[in-house]
């Protein structure tokens, strides 16, 4: 009896509310290939549509939910657990949910992609050569990582597996952020 | 550069589009209480309101982000904790967060407070005397606890630390449902 009317308000009814789907568009890429700079551009565009987001990143993830953890392989996996079942909530709860980070293994993102229904998770691949991402380096890191002052670090003593099949592959090096977000508010059915 | 638009979309903006504010209705009180019950109905006047709401309880976090947790001590803090900070992300992302989980020590939902601005955080206290949950009992959980199947159960071998100034305490033996609810709604402001 105290679960009977448990289940009233749920993703359906949230979806009519919202006027839109949600989903998770999870961005997967090297550290400094830009997924933060497309997710919050793309989530600006989302917003002026009147669509529910919300971005996922390291600054609030690592700072709140996720401050126990450190870069070992085994807290960057469960790092990467928290983040798709939180995304998984936040799509319960009616929102687009977009993920910026690393995510460099694949059985983490799919275990990620795992918890979704088919059409609810986007992939994108935000592909920058180590090289272009290395000679920028905009916030030290990578030379950090060379210097080893930091462990784990994904492309330098970490490897970084490419998704073999992302719904996006974003040649970072290549393409314009407009034509990026064309592309991807073109192509997202909300 | 690469955090220069970063947080443009902020709890504000949410407010805006949505139309109301965002906080965390936190219920707290022993197995049985009805927390569940209140926070499910309430979830439904709110959603009838056009509030856009999220309820948390064991249901989907105890089997999703928090399935590696157990019952100790240690582990029930850590399941307190996260459940906070997941609430501060999504009243971010401008949901009214309805939380129920019997969270029985005071310091950790005075953490879970601290996590958020005075007017986002209700507190609402379940109050029925344990003779009573134990009577009714209808998951079969007291006598599990009694008969040593269960520990560390709030009421029996694990303490309940009562609120001593929550926001609402309600008296759920006296108190008829609808009543409640029209005394929250008519208190909460959104």
């Amino acid at each position: 009896m105290l679960r009977l009317h448990k289940m009233d308000i749920d993703k359906p009814a949230r979806k009519i509310l919202n006027g839109h789907q949600s989903k998770v568009i999870w961005f997967t890429g090297i550290s400094g290939s830009g997924k933060s700079t497309i997710a919050n551009a793309l989530e600006k565009e989302l917003h002026k549509k009147g669509i529910r987001t919300y971005l996922l990143d390291g600054d609030n993830i690592r700072t709140g939910l996720n401050k126990d953890l450190g870069f070992s392989e085994a807290d960057r996996i469960e790092n990467i657990r928290r983040v798709g079942e939180v995304a998984k909530l936040m799509v319960d709860a009616g929102i687009v949910v977009l993920t910026a980070f690393i995510s460099p293994f694949e059985a983490d993102r799919r275990m990620a992609r795992a918890l979704f229904e088919t059409d609810e998770f986007v992939e994108i691949f935000v592909d920058l050569p180590l090289a272009i991402a290395e000679s920028r380096d905009p916030k030290g890191l990578y030379k950090k990582a060379r210097n080893g002052e930091l462990s784990n670090f994904t492309g330098i003593d970490s490897p970084y597996e490419a998704p073999k099949n992302p719904d996006f592959h974003i040649l970072a090096d290549k393409e314009e952020l407009d034509a990026i977000l064309s592309s991807l508010l073109a192509k997202i059915i909300f």
